[in-house]
């Protein structure tokens, strides 16, 4: 007998029928003798309904106050999903974060969990009961509540797989597992059956929401096999787990389309030491996150900087080195949205030469044109103009034989 | 400087403007130099909300899992208060039940407080706070959410002004205070300055819908001076406190009416020892509450035994006693909820003759048949048909001189 931690998101417990639907899918494992944990987020409507709520009364509510308000989410669909399990014979009970005590740090909104008690979750498990607990929430030291931002649900449930060494974490979400790219973009997309920690990690990181790239992170970390799976279909889904030396690896296993990106150059920099942390210094310190970053070869003793960041910070960055453009005595500054970041993403680059140069070939075929490079062990990004995004992913889809049927293990 | 503990129903706290306005009334008292603890209800329709969810997914949902899921309404307001407070410079806390550890016995749904730690809440105070606590509900020794039933946020607050020795523990509701009789009944009714503990506790025992019994009872026990006063209106309300022996009390404090009671009589039971305890045994078994009874005097050995109970338990109680009433060769069981008591309370009773004659001569004037008598120290309750309510307890009022401005001391 196994250990499941189940994670089921907002959609997925989204109404009464749903979260009985999801009941009624732990109860089947619940039946063949697993030991079971749900973690739950809030139905889907409600973390919006709450903040609306608040902004009708504060236009800058405390951190700490918004996440007592938040928190009911999770507290109301607990509650929902043990009644359901109870309705139907199944023995269960409910936790808040701060009952089971999910310690976190106290940074309100955002907070990391420290760690997580297993021993009241395991003599439930003993005495045959299936612990439902609040996703997205934990308490400090001090008792106060907290959330940890968007995705929590599935950082609480893989914590929660790490701390009781479970057999497996399931996802369920509203995609049936990940995919080797966008379907909506590339229709022949194939379900992955299998990818590692790391592929997952860089596709996350490098724009497919099918996982929070922190739980992925986590599950890394601590050795806990990820299944992705959709609670409205049936199927096996994704396992996200460490490589198996004794499989076969396909070269490439993802392509990640990112069209949140903003370029900003800095052009005619005095090329001298220490130009790269004057400019990106004061953008970390605003909690800018940087992606790609671009030196050009200086002519003349002048060097053009190009950096990447989330286009929805580009106002704010661009204002923020306005002085320091002026103190560095360079030409101007330009920004520019219109940008989109594909990466090809495999550990099958490591043992393999090559990748860049079809990447390259591909695209140029084509006539896209490539604005950045950079690269990883096992990614490869470039940033396009906007205009091509989803022919860029078609192209490099087709290139690396995503399109081909594969043997896959499972 | 004082410590006030304030309370505020659903109604008071039902839309963002409503919490603002909340707000702002505790800010001016905060601002004067109070400590202030605010003890919140859900929002009102939130509850019921919450309710028909559940319903929707189990028809017996476990009262521990109800618990978690009904304590979030508060949860919201809290939160939504405290951020209000936050928003016009007013430093505030807030604090579930489980947090500021209002520790309970585990009766889920109906929990009694057993202890609170005022300890947090002084700190936060000492800190210049206003501190908001989530009303019924509380966590019980092994960290449950348990919640107090009915007008538990009464009670929540009645327990703080206790455990922190508040000077005054305000309940705001919908109406300016406690009043000789309901007002929509008796358009000459007054408002009460002032009322003893005993006589609150008889009026809504009586059925007077301004405070919750147990929560009279509770501030009676701990000689916490209690004021219920209007949060949609200005004014001082009514102060519950206990007797002044230096001040005038009225002969007639107040005049309650209750719909809803029943009576069952049971003909022809044969008068001899233990035949009351047969009868009531295995109602009082069932959890259904007896109030008046009547044992005529017997005839040929006969006996008449009249009960009143809650008109919702009638039938339920008709079905208990169908099979004693056959093991005690009875002639038959008769039940009516065409009823209505009238109780007249004042503590003025106890020094002044003449009070029951008054009102049995008053009735009869007016044609009023009365059913059945009981009479507590300070309090004469009387049953008459469900048609004659409002006339007896006009008739009353006048007969009482309740119509009369009359000095008051508050």
């Amino acid at each position: 007998m196994a250990l499941f931690v189940e994670k089921y998101g907002g959609t997925s417990v989204g109404s009464a029928e749903r979260i009985q639907a999801v009941a009624n899918n732990v109860a089947k494992s619940a039946r063949e003798g697993h030991r079971m944990v749900v973690v739950v987020s809030a139905m889907s409507g409600e973390t919006n309904r709450l903040l609306q709520l608040a902004s009708e009364i504060s236009h800058s509510p405390s951190s700490r106050e918004q996440d007592v308000l938040l928190s009911t989410g999770e507290q109301v669909t607990i509650a929902l999903l043990s009644m359901a399990l109870e309705a139907i014979g199944v023995p269960a009970r409910s936790y808040t974060g701060g009952q089971i005590r999910i310690l976190t740090d106290n940074i309100h909104g955002k907070a990391r969990i420290q760690k997580i008690d297993a021993e009241k979750v395991n003599q439930d498990l003993d005495q045959g009961r299936v612990v439902v607990v609040a996703g997205f929430q934990g308490v400090d030291g001090l008792n106060n509540i907290t959330t940890l931002g968007r995705g929590g649900s599935d950082t609480t449930a893989v914590a929660m797989a790490a701390a009781l060494k479970a057999d497996e974490c399931r996802i369920y979400t509203d995609v049936d597992g990940v995919y080797t790219t966008d379907p909506r973009i590339v229709p022949e997309a194939k379900r992955l059956d299998r990818i590692t920690f790391e592929e997952m990690i860089e596709l996350s990181g490098a724009g497919a929401k099918v996982l929070q790239i922190r739980s992925v992170e986590f599950a890394g970390k601590y050795n806990v096999p990820l299944r992705v799976l959709s609670s409205f279909t049936e199927g096996i889904g994704t396992l996200i787990t460490y490589e198996d030396t004794s499989m076969e690896q396909p070269l490439i296993s993802g392509i990640a389309l990112s069209r949140d990106e903003a370029k900003l150059t800095i052009r005619g920099v005095p090329d001298k030491p220490g130009i790269a942390f004057s400019i990106l210094g004061p953008v970390s310190d605003a909690h800018i996150i940087v992606d790609m970053i671009v030196q050009n070869i200086g002519l003349d003793g002048l060097t053009d900087f190009t950096f990447t960041i989330p286009s929805a910070d580009l106002d704010r960055c661009k204002e923020l080195l306005t002085p320091v453009i002026e103190s560095l005595g360079a030409i101007d500054m330009i920004g520019d949205s219109d940008l989109a970041k594909i990466s090809v993403v495999g550990v099958g680059m490591r043992s393999h030469a090559g990748i860049a140069t079809t990447m390259f070939e591909a695209l140029s075929d084509k006539g896209i044109n490539i604005q950045m490079i950079s690269t990883s062990e096992i990614k490869i990004s470039v940033t396009v103009d906007k205009e091509y995004a989803e022919l860029a992913v078609r192209t490099l889809h087709k290139a690396f034989e995503l399109d081909e049927e594969k043997t896959t293990t499972a």
